[in-house]
Parts: structure tokens; sequence; C-alpha cells
């Protein structure tokens, strides 16, 4: 078969993304040099820069590439659900998963460009935020469809859930990569798991207070 | 007064600390340049190398300043408590505290060396690690001692509350740092409170189950 100029310019500049996107995550994605993703990569500056106008360009479609490989773990994890409830513990498990270096090594992306960039790059922050922004509102649907449907008590907040969920995981995320160790994401993981079960509905009881966050 | 020599290499020597680990926490520990820290405190390259022998001496050191902050705010917290409860709502604040900037800007440092170090540099990264397991060990402590005299309940797991008490803590830091809103800490605050006070004792019931975590 004959690779057309084109295609092959296109399956290059996937290769430099994907290949930037694992070092990124792991070693930094301001900091990390351009000589970094030429040793990865295998190509010269050139070669490099003739895919991307800047250092800049290339972060930014390296950090995109790894937040999809992360969308595409949410979503299915979400079509995998029958109730609210599994579809939280569903993204549960992505993160505890990320604990594990799937889909991704070096953790979650938006957490170390956030970390990095929120005092000193605005452009990257703002990446983060609308990154992060989704996420959280993913949370909040799934809530929301969940007191709609009666799966979830009234008292459910999507917005404190959608807090609670992702400061946990991420905030256990850091301690498992710091130890090496993912006994704290399990840990992190078990108290969700709780955390979440208590807004379940108990419809035979015409839906009972929670005890627990009620208090 | 006549300053002695040793004295005022001493004074610009901590002169330099302290600027560092304000600027570090900010931009970065490792990234940071040594013209950053020109720049920051006023001094030529052969100034700040009259103190120290490496940049990496520097960041160990600029770190270590900005733990002795967040350690003054911790043991502060912990004298003002009168039980175990109180203690680790104390804790809660210091990280509330930290969402507005007090004592240190840009965040835990810990976290922010932990991010940036833990696939990239294994001498900060032990670094983080010590201080990191020891808060953990500092939280573990409060509730164990606060079990031992019956305040929090026989089911109340010290490791679990530690990891469960700093992870969502620190996760939500890190959202409202990059929102810039203080309102994802206090989620996480009031969570916490919740959750905490779940594991009082209720000497009256009998040191009562915990309706909550032992689901």
């Amino acid at each position: 078969m004959v690779v057309s100029p084109i295609r092959k310019g296109t399956h290059t500049r996937n290769m430099i993304v994907e290949k930037a996107a694992i070092l990124l995550n792991q070693k930094g994605y301001i900091h990390s040099s351009v000589y970094d993703v030429m040793r990865e990569t295998g190509l010269q500056k050139g070669g490099i820069y003739n895919h991307f106008r800047s250092k800049e360009e290339l972060t930014i479609e390296a950090y995109r590439f790894a937040v999809t490989q992360m969308r595409i773990e949410f979503e299915k994890a979400l079509l995998e659900a029958h109730n609210s409830l599994e579809a939280l513990f569903e993204v549960l498990e992505v993160f505890r998963n990320l604990a594990h270096g799937h889909p991704l090594k070096g953790g979650c992306p938006t957490m170390n460009i956030a970390i990095e960039s929120d005092d000193a790059d605005p452009v990257l922050c703002e990446e983060a935020r609308n990154t992060m922004s989704q996420l959280h509102k993913t949370v909040q649907m799934v809530v929301s469809s969940g007191k709609t449907r009666r799966e979830l008590i009234p008292a459910c907040d999507p917005e404190q859930v959608a807090t609670i969920l992702i400061s946990t995981v991420e905030g256990a995320l850091m301690l498992s990569k710091l130890f090496q160790d993912t006994v704290y994401m399990d840990r992190a993981v078990t108290h969700l798991q709780s955390y979440l079960t208590s807004f379940v509905s108990k419809r035979e009881e015409n839906q009972g207070e929670n005890a627990y966050e009620s208090k």
C-alpha cells in the first residue's frame, strides 16, 4: 500500500501527541522541554516543529489527548450503569484504575495541570478549569437524574456530592502516587461508596431522611 | 548596632529561603530557576550561591521552610483543642485557611511537591513522602487518643480517617485554587465535619454503632 504524504504526516503528528501525552503527564506539562519530546519520539526538533507551531501548542494537544483517554473511560463507565448509584460507583472505579496507571500513567492529567499551572500559566490553567468543570457537571448531572428518577433522596445536593467525590478521589490519587500504594485510593472508594449509598432512596420508607448528611 | 558578618550572612540566607519558599510554592519547586530567585531577592547569582551549594539545596530548604509554616499552624490548632473531635476540626480549619492563602500562598507545599516530583524527582519526592507521612500519623494519633479516651467509637479506624481527611481537603484545595473559589473547600470541610461527628461516642447510648461507616 502506498501511504500518501498527508496521511503519513497525520500519522507522525498523532504519534508525537500520543508519546508527548504519556511523557508530560509524568514529567510535567509546563516544564518538560521539546528535547524530552525529541528523546521520546526519536525525531529531530524540526521534525516536531513541522507539526506544531510551538511547544505550547504541542502541550495543549498532548493534554487534550490525555483528557480524551479519560473521557472515554468515563463514558464507558456511565454506559455500563443501570442506575445513578451504579453510575457514581463506576466513576469511582475509573479513578481507582487511574491509581493503577490505567488508561494513563502519571495520574489525573487535569489535577497535574491544575497544580502546575494555577499560579504559573493562565492558558493551561483555563484548559484544566474547563475539563474539571465538565467532570464536576457530569457528576452533578448523574445525581440530578437520580433524584428525578427517585433513586436518590431529595436532600442529596448535586454540587456538594460532585465536590466531595472529586476532591476525595483526586486527593487519594495524589497520596497513592506519592506512596506508591493504592491502599489510599481503596480507602477513598470505600468511604465514597458508603457516603453515596447513604443517599439511596428507600421507597418502602417513603424516602426516609439521610441519617448522615442531614445531621 | 554593629552587625557581625556572620549574623548578616545568616540574615541574608534566611531572607533567600523565605522569599524562595513563597516563589517556589506558587511557580513550582523543580522548575523555577535560580534567575527567578534572583529577581525575587534582588541578589546576584553569586550572592545566592554564597549561601547554597546548589539550586537543589535551596529548593529543599525553601520547601522545609514552607512545611515549618504549616507545622506551626497544625501545632497551634492542636493546642487549642479540648478533645479529639475539636482537634480534627481545627486541622480542617488549617486547610480552610490555606485555601485563603494563609500562612502560605500557592496551596499545600507537600501536595505541590508530590504532584511535581512523584514521577520526576526522587529526592524531592522522598521529602514530600516524609512530610505527608508525618501529617497522616498526626491525624491517626489524634483519632487513636480519642478512642482511648472514649470520645470516639471503637469502629473509628485511625488510618481510614486520616486518609479520608487528608485526601478530601487536599483535593478540595486543588479545586478551590483552580477555580479561585473557596466554596469547594467549604463543602469539603462541611462534609468532613459530618463524617467525623458520626464517630463521636454517645456514652449514654453505651457507645452505639456508627450509623454511617458501619453500613
